[in-house]
């Protein structure tokens, strides 16, 4: 094992710690975390964006979801440490296996602030059923001091959203959250996902990586309607920023404290999904409310300056992704081009948008077998060249000043295996018939994934992870709660309807281990249709604008309806991103979008 | 109103109760209640299988689902009844209806016999929520002081199933029964639902409609492996068929004062869906467990001689059709023919078959506007001649000796409109995406229905009505868990999954009030297909084999994929079913099944 998980252990056997749990999260149940945050891929060397790790004793244990069983496969080889795959038969949850570990009387440490309330709930919950008496240590911080060169947690400067951007004023946000907090008796409500504050306050920050959030807790008293953010104080220029929109600002730390002093008594709200166990902790002696933020769904449904953004977005990322792929059909074989100088260029022509913000998340660009990696990020010992054959899986998306894209295409570099134009076809169906579904009010995204997922299990495919999610605007490029997906649990059946306003993805896949991997990915927004005696129908309006490589497909595996579906899309991708090419570009948009006969 | 009815009220005043509940129903929650128990329909003249009537003081309500809503309106016209169309938005479930119309203090009555354990427990529940202090009388049979000219409760002789039918013996059934019942603490399980009793006993009846079961509870004692039938004992055929099977018998309406003696501090097990209220509170000082019967997934689940045997009925039950479509189709317009006519003709071409046992379930047989009525029965007010134009809907089926079918076809009998033919086209279209679909094992029935209803959707379309429900072995033609509905609730996740051995119906429909009805249903056998490293697949084996009508089908709303499923199943067809036919029939299932071109 490395030197800092021998040093982990190490400390553990001095605190007579049985078991530690470290998770990939901040303070905030963040997708991702800043670098601050990174200490399991820093004990393990796992790069993977989800994964926990839990020792117990002298024995190290990697959880990962199947979008990292490969990826973790390769990078925890030789390392010592036992992979978990979750999702697979057999394979517990992490609270099952710690409860599972731990004999009575054991003692389990963890930073309570890393740790969601929701999950330390169901650890003592576990532990209770199954007659363990344990000891949890919820503020024990084993990695700072394991962490040596642990990089300073800094806060970026934030700046405010443009209100035609925006569409809605924080005062009437926050008026409508108090007078729904007020309607259900509660006084306080903590706000502890990042992206919930960022929406409510109309600001965005850089405190995470591609999400454009300010490490935060908000506490909103609903009386009052005013609200208390607590930030890292060094930056003066936050500090001041919130002083002039007159929001009061306390320090990051201070919240525990607060709400344990100030808040005894009163009813207050937490979302335990995001509110971290000290949070919780802090409030025993409140009046204490845990549920869905009511933040969360008003979010995900957007409101018309919102969408309009978003239809611009994706225009200019349209245009930047076409040229992008002009580029690389001309330029492969001739010239040196890896995965990552690929990803470089992307960028570049995305940066020549005017508004262009940053990155929303990471680029994936996956050569031929790397793809098969679902969530694959090239480094420089998997750096690929391509080469003019096979496929290539370019997950990309960007933030914009009036919205944020989050797109997959899968391109034919050259000759491909009947078996590779198979998958690709039938990828493509399963896309091309859940993107044109209608479907009634009310329904879930649950029955929804049905639609794509069935073309591929009729021939006997399968992918690992869900058809669709949400995605903010000018924020996390995965939020809730809308999902297509049916791996979802199904206890809320209110929060897996897909609503007029909400905008998600729709991105069936295949994956073939140690061979190739294909994903066609839009955004979608979701639209009023019919209204008849049965109800209002909704549909997807289409918001990526790019071309699907016809060179790839085996019209064999097509519908003559999924072939009306493709043609009918070209013909929009091609009237909409047009206008801003000309010359070879606007030649090959023609000849990408061009219709192809049953 | 009727004199019944206004009887019933004045009994209800003199024995001063506010609300009095008549649902239908027999003592063990039938769906088809015998002739003894339908009081319902003798107070109100609604003559659906489902509905229940709520009198509150000297209103009269009458709540009915879907599809019966035309024909209540039809039935109940003039009545003074007022109609509920449960289902719609606005309309409240009954046990909402009964607690918001009751004033605190209100005396509501029933004949807890006829009323569900769990029914009553949601009134009890819902009233208290509402903080009002009810009076429930639970023995409160006015009925049977009304209705002066109610039949006697007669039993029917029963018979045995081969065992080469039933594939286990009643001995190994109880066995398994028992050792589970005794895996989980139980020490007796009073079975409610007729046919778990007898599909337990491999024993078959005759007391209610087309449904070959035995009025009758049984009694299973964990320990002793044994059983006790409580059964109406005037039939000494009965009696003396059970003491030969070294079976107890007692009298049917000793089963409330034995559990109550008897059982006290035992520990039991009932379903409380289909044990009723009298049941559990017999049950009142026995350790109760309410829990799904373990039988419920056991019976719906067929072995190997079930299965093999329903594709042998289901043979002859496609001969009988195919036979009958010929004489149909060419008889029409030449002859009178009247729904009620035409189902007599269906009956007798199924009679010919060896080893007819019964119709399934009350056919029905609804030409033009009638078939809008999703569950139309004709009489001699409704009955309609034949014409040769439009289209009929023909939902019927039978029990064998081996098996039970139900079927529906929808046939053009001359000209259709554009309309009706997009209408026909786009249902079949529906019917075949689902019957071809391959899915992982673990998938719901609630996310296969999209595969279906979805196609409709496309068009604005939709049906008021699942689209699959499980078919007994010989013995209910409705029964669970299995079911294909997104209208299903999502409570028990587990009962929703489809599994190998079920057999489910496939049949979405479409229905224009006051025009016509369109159904196409098959039945299907859930089987086992590919399993690879993603997993069990599972797919459908269509049991039913008749061919859908080429004449009415408008090919611009099949895709290539819908016309390849179709050829595929119509050469089965002929395959299947040439054999038992020869000269003109022969000649018309060959053009029936013939092959169309995209």
């Amino acid at each position: 094992m490395n030197e800092s998980l021998e040093a982990l252990i190490k400390l553990m056997a001095e605190r007579k710690t049985d078991i530690y749990i470290v998770p990939t999260a901040d303070y905030h149940g963040s997708e991702y975390v800043g670098e601050y945050f990174q200490i399991r891929e820093y004990l393990t060397g796992f790069s993977g964006s989800a994964g926990t790790l839990v020792v117990v004793k002298e024995e190290a244990y990697l959880f990962t979801d199947g979008r990292y069983h490969l990826q973790a496969e390769r990078e925890l080889n030789g390392s010592g440490i036992i992979l978990m795959k979750s999702g697979l038969p057999g394979v517990p949850s992490v609270a099952d296996f710690v409860v599972d570990c731990a004999q009575s009387g054991a003692v389990i440490g963890f930073d309570g602030r890393c740790i969601s309330a929701k999950f330390y709930d169901s650890l003592v919950d576990k532990s209770e059923k199954a007659g363990k008496r344990l000891t949890f240590v919820t503020d024990e911080d084993l990695a700072s001091r394991v962490w040596t060169s642990r990089p300073e947690l800094k806060s970026r400067n934030v700046y405010e959203l443009r209100i035609k951007n925006a569409g809605s004023t924080r005062e009437e946000k926050i008026a409508a959250l108090c007078s729904e907090l007020r309607s259900r008796n509660i006084e306080y409500f903590v706000v502890t996902a990042l992206d919930e504050t960022a929406w409510l306050l109309n600001i965005r920050g850089a405190d995470v990586l591609c999400n454009p959030v300010l490490l935060s807790f908000l506490v909103v008293s609903a009386s009052s309607e005013r609200v208390t953010i607590y930030l890292n104080r060094s930056n003066e220029y936050n500090v001041s920023f919130f002083t002039d929109l007159e929001i009061n600002t306390r320090d990051y730390d201070d919240i525990y404290s607060v709400l344990s002093e100030q808040l005894e008594g009163r009813s207050v709200l937490i979302d335990n999904r995001t509110a971290n166990c000290r949070i919780k902790e802090s409030l025993k002696k409140s009046v204490l409310t845990e549920d869905i933020s009511p933040i969360y769904l008003k979010k995900a449904v957007k409101n018309a300056a919102e969408c309009s953004g978003e239809r611009i977005a994706h225009i200019k990322d349209g245009v930047a992704m076409v040229r992008f792929l002009y580029w690389l059909k001309k330029s492969v074989g001739r010239e040196k081009i890896t995965e990552i100088s690929a990803a470089e260029k992307l960028l570049a022509l995305r940066r020549e948008q005017e508004g262009f913000l940053d990155e929303s998340f990471p680029a994936i660009m996956a050569y031929a077998d790397n793809a098969a990696i679902i969530h694959y990020q090239a480094n420089q010992d998997t750096n690929r060249e391509l080469e003019n054959k096979g496929l290539i899986l370019m997950d990309t998306g960007a933030h914009y000043d009036t919205g944020t894209t989050d797109i997959t295409r899968t391109v034919a570099l050259g000759p491909l295996s009947d078996e590779e134009k198979k998958a690709f076809t039938v990828v493509l169906a399963a896309h091309l018939r859940l993107i044109n579904a209608v479907f009634l009010e009310g329904t879930g995204g649950r029955e929804l994934d049905m639609l794509a997922r069935s073309v591929l299990w009729r021939h006997g495919l399968e992918y690992r992870h869900g058809t669709g999610h949400g995605v903010g605007h000018i924020l996390n490029v995965h939020e809730g709660p809308n999902t297509i997906s049916v791996y979802r649990s199904v206890n809320n059946r209110e929060l897996d309807i897909i609503r007029e306003g909400m905008v998600t993805s729709c991105e069936p896949g295949y994956y073939k281990d140690g061979e190739y991997g294909i994903r066609h990915e839009n955004l979608t927004l979701c639209k009023r249709g019919v209204e008849n005696e049965y109800g209002q129908f909704l549909y997807f309006e289409n918001l990526t604008m790019v071309p699907f490589d016809i060179e790839a497909v085996d019209k064999k595996y097509l519908s003559s309806e999924d072939i009306k579906y493709l043609n009918d899309y070209h013909r929009t991708v091609y009237e909409r991103i047009s206008p801003y090419l000309e010359g070879d570009e606007l030649e090959f948009l023609k000849s990408c979008t061009r219709e192809i006969l049953p």
